[in-house]
C-alpha cells in the first residue's frame, strides 16, 4: 500500500465506524403510565417534551386510564407488563396523590436493567419484589428539570418525570447522572402475601381484568405446586372483604373458558400464571360484587370432586 | 488500478452496501387491534414483546376498543381502514372468544400486500372479500411462540400473535416461515349482501359511526350507479331488525350535512362511499333506535319529490 | 495521490455524504387531535396516510377525545400542548362541524415555527394569540389531497389534512406548496380576557381539568402580579353563567392540594401558571356544578384574612 491508499483506507475505517456507531445507537424505548387520562393536553405535552430532548426517541403509553390517585393500581400495571419489555426499557409513572409535598422524585434500576422514573409513593411495591432493586437514585432537580418549568408547581409528570425519563432513554444522561444514590428503602405498600396449607391457598384479589370482569389472585401457579392442580379438580373459593364473607362456592379448575357452559364459574391460570375466578361470557366481578384491593383476601380449597 | 487501490475498492463497495442495506431495510408498520381496551397492561404486553423482537419496530393501535368478543366489528375494522396502509403492513387482531379452543391461529397475506394475523374465527371475513386471497398460512406454535410462554393458556395475544406480527414486519421470518399452508377456506360470517332491482336497493347495516350515532349501510355508490342519484333525491327508507320494521322515514341525499336543518334526517355517502344515514348535529342511532349487525336489513326507494 | 485514488477518495465523499443526509434527514413529529374518538377505524387511516408519505414519519396523538364538534376545546388543547413540542413540530387538529361546507382548509405557521393544519373554522384563535403567526396558507386540494380519494366528501381529516400534514412534516413539500398565502385573517372565536383593577381580577373558565374537576382560568400569574399574592393569601370568588351567579366562597391561594384539609376549596397556579381552583381530593366541578366555555365569568378579590 502506497501512502495516499492508506489514507483512504483510514478515511475508510472512520467512515465505517461513524455509519456504524450512528446506526448501532438503539435508544431505550420510553414507556409513559398516568392517572391523567387521554381527554385533555396533559400526557400530549409529556410526549411533546420527550420529543424535544431527542427527536428520534420512541414513546409507547402503558396507559393512562389508572383510577385517579390509585398507587396500589399503578404498581400493579408496572408489575404485569415491564417482563415483557427488554432491559435498557424506561418507564415513567406519574400517580401522585402527594405532588408538591415532601414525597421524593426517584429513578429505580432493577437488577434486570430495567428504569422506573416516578414519585416514591408505594408505586413501585410490586416491581421491586418481582425485578429486584440494583439501586435507586433520587432526583436532582437542579439538573434534571425542564428549563424554564422552575416556577410550575404541579405538574412534575411533564417538567421532571417525562424530560428525565426521555434523557434516560435517549442516552443524554447515564443513571448516575440522574442524581445522589438513595440510601433509605423505597415506600412500601402492605399486602397479604400468598401462602399454602395443607390443601388450602390464601391470598388476595390484586386486580381485576376489568375487560371482562375476571378476578386475579396473587396465588402463583408455583405456590399452588404441592397441590398437584390438575383441570377438572374442583375448588371451593371463599372470598371476603375486610375479613367479611362476600363469595362462597364451587368450580372446576380448567384449561380454557369454553371447558364450561356460559354463565358457570370457572377457575384458571391467567397470563401471569396466578389463580384467576370468571364466568364464561360474564363478569364474575360484577355478579358477585368482588372488587379488588389490599382489602380483599381469598381462601381456595382443593376438595373431592 | 494498482491491487490495494483493488482492494480499497471492494472494501468501499461492502461499506456502502452495508450501509445501504441497513438504512434501506424499511421496516413494515405493525398495526394492532384487541377487544382488550386500554386501562390495563395487556396492549402494552403486546407492544413490549414486539419491541424486544426488533427495537426499531414500529407500532400502531387500530383500535382497542373493539366490544368485547364481536368478532364482526374486528372484521369491520380491518377493512374499514387497511386500505389506507402501505402493502406490506402487518396487522395483528386479537378478538378472541374461543381462545384456547380448537380454533387455529392464522396469517392472511391478501393480494394488495397486506398480512393479518389472528385467530381463524370469521375475523378475516370482509378483508378477504375486498383485498382477495393471496395465501394464508396457519401458524407454526412451535417455532412462532414467545420463548418462555408456553405454560400460559391465556394469551395468546401477546405470546404468539404479537410476536408472530411482530417476526414479519421486522422481517426477521418471510410469510413462508409462518407455517404451513392452509389447505381449507378460512371461517367467513354469513351476512346479506347489497343489490338493486329496480329503483329500489337492499343492504344490511354493518357498523355504526358510533361517534356521531350515523348508520352506515354496505350499499356502495357503484351498487347504485343505475338510480342515478342525484343531491336533492328524495328516498324512501326503511329498515328492519329481523325482518320486523323499525324505522320508515324519507329523507333528501345530499353532499354534506349542512344541506338540511339541525335534527332533519339525510341520506349520504360516507368515507367508504357507502350510502348512510344520518340527522344533521343529532344522533339518528339513538333517536330511531337503530343499531348494526348482521341481523339488520336496510331497504331503500328511489321516489318522486 | 494517482488517478485512481482520486477517483476512490471521491466516491467516498459522496458515500460519506450521502449516508450523513439519510442519517441527518431528522423529520418533524405530526401530531393528530380530532372529535373522533379511538373505537372506530377513522384516526387509524389517517395514521395509515401518515406512514404511506413516509414509512419513517414519527406519529402521536394529542387526544382524539375532543366532545364532538367543540371547537373552543381543541383550540385550547392545541394552545396548551403545542409549547411543549419542537419548533418544526406539524399538528393537525380535525374538528370540523362545517365539513363540505365552504369553510376553507389552512396551514398556519406560528412564529415560533409550529405549524397547524385544520380547517378554518376558529380552532386556531388561541394558538394564534400564543404563539403569533408568521404565515396562514390556504391548502391547494387539487395538489395537497389523497389520490383517489376525490369522491369523498366527508373525510377530509384523512384525505387532505393528515395527507397534507404528513407530506409537510416528512419534507415532501415544504411550506410555500401547501396553496396561496391567505389574505384575510384566520377565524377568531371571540372570548372575554382576563384583567385586573385594584384588588379584584376578572376573566373566563376556559377549560376544565376534566379528569380531577378542577376549574381552570385564563387569568395568568403575569396578570396578577400587581396583587402580589402569596400562599397563605385569602380569595373571594364568585363564578357566573352568563352573568348569572353560580358560586361564591373563599379560599385560600396555596402552592400545594395538601395545604387544606381534604374536601376543602384551594386556588392555584396550574401547570400554565393560571389561576385555577380545586377541592381536594374531591371535584370543585361537580360540587359546585361549575363548568367551562366563553359563557362562564369569574371575579377574584383578594380580602384580609
Amino acid at each position: 500500500m502506497n501512502r495516499a491508499s492508506k489514507r483512504i483506507a483510514t478515511l475508510l475505517v472512520f467512515v465505517f465506524l461513524l455509519s456504524f456507531s450512528l446506526l448501532a445507537e438503539a435508544k431505550s424505548p420510553l414507556v409513559l403510565q398516568t392517572d391523567f387520562g387521554l381527554k385533555d393536553g396533559a400526557v400530549s405535552a409529556m410526549q411533546g417534551v420527550a420529543v424535544g430532548v431527542d427527536p428520534d426517541i420512541r414513546v409507547f403509553n402503558l396507559t393512562h386510564e389508572i383510577p385517579a390517585y390509585n398507587i396500589w393500581e399503578a404498581s400493579y400495571r408496572l408489575m404485569q407488563t415491564a417482563p415483557y419489555w427488554p432491559a435498557g426499557t424506561v418507564f415513567v409513572s406519574v400517580v401522585d396523590p402527594g405532588v408538591g409535598t415532601e414525597r421524593k422524585s426517584i429513578v429505580l434500576k432493577t437488577q434486570t436493567g430495567h428504569y422506573f422514573v416516578t414519585p416514591d409513593n408505594g408505586t413501585l411495591t410490586l416491581i421491586a419484589e418481582k425485578m429486584g432493586i440494583a439501586e435507586v437514585r433520587q432526583i436532582d432537580e437542579n439538573t434534571n428539570r425542564l428549563s424554564g418549568s422552575n416556577e410550575s408547581y404541579t405538574f412534575f409528570g411533564r417538567d421532571v418525570y417525562a424530560y428525565t425519563g426521555a434523557r434516560l432513554a435517549a442516552g443524554v444522561i447515564d443513571f448516575e447522572q440522574v442524581g445522589p444514590r438513595l440510601l433509605t428503602d423505597i415506600i412500601r405498600i402492605p399486602y397479604q402475601k400468598s401462602a399454602v396449607k395443607g390443601s388450602t391457598a390464601i391470598g388476595t384479589i390484586p386486580i381485576l381484568d376489568i375487560q371482562y370482569g375476571n378476578v386475579w389472585t396473587n396465588i402463583n401457579k408455583t405456590t399452588l405446586d404441592s397441590l398437584q392442580l390438575r383441570p377438572g379438580d374442583m375448588l371451593q373459593v371463599e372470598i371476603f372483604n375486610q375479613g367479611k364473607a362476600v363469595y362462597k362456592g364451587k368450580m372446576p379448575f380448567v384449561n380454557t373458558f369454553g371447558d364450561v357452559p356460559d354463565g358457570k364459574p370457572l377457575a384458571y391460570y391467567n397470563s401471569l400464571m396466578d389463580l384467576s375466578f370468571a364466568l364464561n361470557m360474564d363478569s364474575f366481578s360484577s355478579v358477585n360484587k368482588v372488587f379488588s384491593g389490599p382489602e380483599w383476601s381469598v381462601k381456595v380449597e382443593k376438595i373431592n370432586r
